[in-house]
């Protein structure tokens, strides 16, 4: 039975309160359980897709998920996006704004070839911070961004709209106001 | 083009000396950025099932890349074993043992349902601490656990022949000895 949009945003639990008061966390591991609605989500992001990369690209950790079922889809390979610190190889590292403090991700400095398509996904785009050091990663590595893409949005949150004011395609699944 | 086994273990770079001297580590991201070499790992993973189970399992956070794979090409659900704390429902968790101190890995506690089948899934086996907690965790869920499988098997560790006396169905792709 095939799923849609409605299904995908129904199958994830929203949890107040993780990972402190306030916060509505849209948890997607009820969606991945669902074997109808994992599939429609790897979907989703396929039918979004302007053209085919080289290479999908996936942010650590969730982003793997969806990243990794999606390239197994699409035939291509696979690139990890990871916090500093966890690649083994010689790597460049983007730093990105946290609500306290900034964190850092990286990736392989040989990880692309010059001119590779990429596209980067992950489960969701909240502030953009993290996505906008990714994308920053794949076009200092000689790639070439052919967008992002996310299971869910938070508009009020002003990622999406962020990335798209810089230049960048984006293409969001589901939305979830009020966050 | 389809890969084998000696594709695979040829697509894994060898890092010396990382996270610290002495420790030759198996570098997967390389594999991934092959799409003939990923696909032929999630490839090998498939065939050595001995059933479809109802869901995969995958452990943080290599293992994810490969359970997400696995599950999307076999249709089936996945589910997250996570490092203590990542998770935002209700979990159980179980300790294990690193070289120094402990650590614990957590799944929500209503993933699954009692006699849901459930195939645990990561990158490498070396002592089989986190494989043997991953296992727990999934049979303390009342889930029937068909087996685990690993891309990589360090077998001079004995992770693999660990899980096997306690009768745990375990399948690896390629091994590297001298661990």
């Amino acid at each position: 039975m095939s799923k849609g949009r409605d299904d995908i945003r129904r199958l994830i639990r929203t949890i107040p309160g993780f990972p402190k008061p306030g916060v509505q966390f849209r948890d997607i591991t009820t969606l991945l359980l669902d074997r109808d609605g994992f599939a429609a989500a790897v979907e989703g992001l396929s039918a979004g897709l302007e053209e085919k990369p080289d290479l999908i690209a996936g942010i650590e950790a969730r982003g793997f998920v969806f990243a990794a079922a999606l390239a197994h889809q699409l035939g291509t390979g696979l690139l990890l996006i990871r916090k500093q610190g966890k690649l083994p190889g010689a790597t460049i590292a983007e730093e990105y704004a946290l609500e306290y403090g900034t964190d850092q991700l990286a990736m392989h400095i040989d990880a692309c070839a010059p001119g590779a398509s990429v596209h980067v996904v992950d489960d969701l785009i909240a502030t953009g911070g993290s996505a906008l050091a990714a994308a920053r990663l794949v076009q200092r590595a000689g790639a070439r961004l052919t967008g992002l893409s996310f299971v869910i949005d938070l508009p009020d949150l002003g990622g999406a709209d962020l990335l798209r004011g810089q230049g960048y395609s984006v293409h969001t699944l589901v939305e979830f106001e009020g966050d």
